[in-house]
């Protein structure tokens, strides 16, 4: 028994012909459904994936086919685990052909001894989430894990072992494993049972010749993606129906919040230089500690958040800061899950990260202009959390800001830009629609607040009518953030009005 | 005199006005003309670099500006120098603001006494080579280089230093830099004097108030992108004439070419896996010496590449092979400089990288296609041999394929896809409008070969109207190339066909 990916299967030439007209004619089917196709193989060494893997490679069409396997090491040293996975996940009508990939590294560190059982399903939990949200937002799953006894294990690495032309096949810890056997074979059991999801069932390979495994992989790889590739055909068809969005009462988070509240000119000359290097010395010191901050913004249009974000960012050298403004998504990012095009930004992370409008676009624009279903909306609050989680649990520090104003000041902001030469490209038409869904948004940004107003990645609201009261507020409660956070205080002479605002709130 | 991201300058609010209005449209006009502006800033920290990037930031429309800053430590880090500006090129309609970059590390080298004029000079070349390249693909370069005498310098970092909310401005070497600012001002003369070009002209700021050079380089920016985008637009609507490909005689490469050289089935059982395993320890040497492989393939619709990809791509493990089919260019590849699309898939290197077909489709597809003018396609020769070069430089193996078949094996190869149900979507009515261009292509090929065989990246031709002597004798080649770069033989036993081929050669 071998496992190359060259290898060439028994099959009559009917039999060929059958299965490469299916798979060409399912990546059709992938195409017109507009659904991404995540395909999973997993096993040993020897067992048939990366035979499988071979025939995919050859006989799939390129153009739509992503490969991708990784090195352990290079995923263990990413701070967030599933950054890169994020980032790779294949846009709809492609397919993304994983080896082993999120399976990889708990299965190693268990079978080795290194995790115990707690800290396994911990790490499978993790796995869940990503195939859920992903299978939430229509990816179809694959997933193949293929077996091989201990004797043929041995078999096969004795045979290329003996033949010069083949002992580059086997990798390096591949005896290793293959002694272990047993605890692989009994990790695997707990994987298989813990992760094997409706939504991402796991089919098993366990005997038979290799061209009796390949037959089995192909013949399941079409009937599952064309079963799902119908269903979600099928629900398209259906219209969505949307809930009306209640407006009745009072936003919560208005309830303290004073809009009108100002400070003098002169509190803002004197307090923006010392906020600023306060602010420098924890994002330094955050640096020292191999940290990074993303900053989160969000609401209504002209809030302020460019004048905010502007002084923030002026705190910390050019090359430290990269902001992104967050416009409507592009064709390629609409053709992902929707929390792909912040994890791509992310990939290549400096200091601090500032978003100018965010992911909470999923329960506000969105869910107000019915660009996601009610189900979609509804349960993004969750996958918001455990992405923002995602952030945190790898060294990042997570701080979102709301920016409001009342409708009157929105207003009078508006009128001033329509007749400022240089500031009329940034109001058009819709900025006037969507003001007039104010009461809408206020609702929507209450229950945003409500879900995701979390202890590692809290919401602090600010009140803008005043913009100058704006940015000095929104800088002080990131740096008091991020003095809990840190547990570290710059030391720096409090200027008159610091001690004044300390003096009031003791 | 100060130099922070967040001066603002003393203009009347009539200046700012006009000052603003023009900013915001000349980036209408370029997002018109679609071209790319590249905005360089440069200079010594407090001399106004930092305050013109502020405005800038602030008073642009930020959706279309990229600010890029990099730590001169990342940039060293990476093999090939430029593959990060590269990337980071603007889409056209884009700003790229673009602080120091490429002449901060030839600067501070050579001012510290580093480097001597000559490595000067040749990193200089380099500067003028990524700037030409850029701006014969139509972007607008605006370089600004702001001075400042010693004693501003000191004035401004003594400034800084003294005032504990400013301390933080000062980085680590401004000092250091201040004392050796006789050197920096040498040096910058001569960076100034070797990279002032028609296309990408200095414009240096001497004296004068912090608004005085706010307003001189604002003004400068505005007049050189304006003048140059409707140089663009007047050009853009003149129609290029095309030059007529002569196909009146045989092509060189053809003459040594026996197309239907062939080999026995044996030999081709016998010798692949002996030259997959010569290739695999080629390749694992390779990456011992922290080397990279990129290999090229190019040739006519239906010549093998694919056959010859997957036996070479099969001789190494999965994740240290990237193979990019390159189809037609998307909207964002168009919008951007061809070679852009190549770079960015050379961003994160495995070992080895395969492109299936390549960046010589400007001087195949886009030469007779006529998607690219001839000033184009003339120039391209150049480019493409100053692209490999960085590549090698930057410790990459660059190998280059034609793969070669006669217009009757084409022919035969069309029908057999035609016919076979799982290869329909391999041929369709432009394979068939390529193959009425036989000819042009053949010279094309030819112009290729003798324009871009170099040394650091040469061709090989195969002939492959036998697929099974195309596959074998591919990889012999590069089995061979890449023992002499190396200086480096596998220790593997010889078959027997690989010793008559020896003999023969002999």
């Amino acid at each position: 028994m071998m496992d190359i990916a060259e290898f060439e299967p028994d099959f009559s030439d009917k039999e060929e012909t059958e299965i490469r007209t299916a798979l060409i004619k399912l990546q059709e089917k992938v195409q017109e459904a507009k659904v991404p196709v995540i395909l999973l193989l997993c096993g040993a060494n020897g067992s048939g994936k990366n035979a499988a893997l071979g025939l995919l490679r050859d006989w799939l069409d390129q153009r739509h086919l992503d490969l991708h396997a990784y090195e352990r090491r290079n995923i263990r040293q990413d701070t967030i685990e599933y950054r890169r996975y994020w980032c790779d996940t294949p846009i709809e009508g492609h397919t993304g052909l994983f080896v082993s990939s999120w399976y990889s590294d708990p299965l190693v560190e268990h079978a080795y001894g290194r995790i115990n059982d707690d800290e396994l399903y911990k790490r499978l939990d993790e796995c869940n989430l990503f195939e859920k949200m992903l299978a939430d937002g229509n990816a179809i799953f694959v997933k193949i894990w293929f077996y091989k006894t201990t004797a043929e294990q041995e078999h096969f690495l004795r045979t290329m072992d003996d033949n010069p032309y083949e002992q580059w096949r086997v990798f390096p810890d591949d005896w290793k494993n293959c002694c272990l056997s047993d605890k692989f074979e009994s990790t695997t059991r707990k994987i298989i049972r813990y992760t094997d999801k409706d939504y991402a069932p796991w089919f098993e390979i366990k005997d038979g010749t290799m061209t009796d495994r390949m037959r089995a992989a192909l013949h399941y790889i079409c009937a599952r993606v064309d079963k799902q590739a119908d269903l979600f055909l099928k629900q398209k068809s259906k219209k969505p129906e949307y809930k009306k969005i209640k407006t009745d009462k009072k936003a919560e988070f208005l309830k303290d919040l004073k809009l009108d509240a100002n400070i003098s000119k002169e509190e803002y000359r004197v307090c923006l230089p010392y906020l600023k290097a306060r602010l420098n010395a924890l994002l330094m010191e955050a640096k020292r500690r191999n940290k990074k901050v993303v900053l989160a913004f969000e609401g209504p249009d002209a809030s302020g958040k460019g004048g905010v974000i502007s002084r923030l960012a002026s705190s910390v050298y050019v090359r430290d800061c990269n902001i992104f403004p967050i416009a409507a998504p592009t064709k390629e990012e609409l053709a992902h899950h929707y929390l792909w095009r912040f994890w791509t930004r992310l990939k290549e992370q400096v200091l601090l990260t500032v978003f100018d409008r965010t992911w909470y676009g999923r329960v506000l624009v969105e869910r107000i202009e019915h660009f996601a279903s009610d189900a979609e909306w509804e349960r993004a609050y969750d996958e918001i959390n455990a992405f923002e989680k995602q952030l945190t649990k790898g060294d990042n520090i997570v701080v979102k800001f709301l920016l409001y104003i009342s409708s009157d000041e929105q207003l009078a902001r508006f009128k001033a830009r329509e007749e400022v030469s240089y500031k009329t490209w940034k109001i058009g038409e819709e900025d006037w629609r969507n003001r007039e869904k104010w009461d809408a948004y206020e609702t929507a940004f209450d229950d945003m607040l409500a879900k995701t107003n979390t202890k590692y990645a809290p919401w602090f609201v600010i009140a803008d009518n005043n913009k100058k009261y704006g940015r000095i507020t929104a800088m002080r409660k990131l740096c008091e953030h991020l003095e809990k956070v840190l547990d570290f205080k710059p030391d720096l002479p409090d200027p008159v009005f610091e001690k004044k605002a300390k003096k009031k709130k003791s």
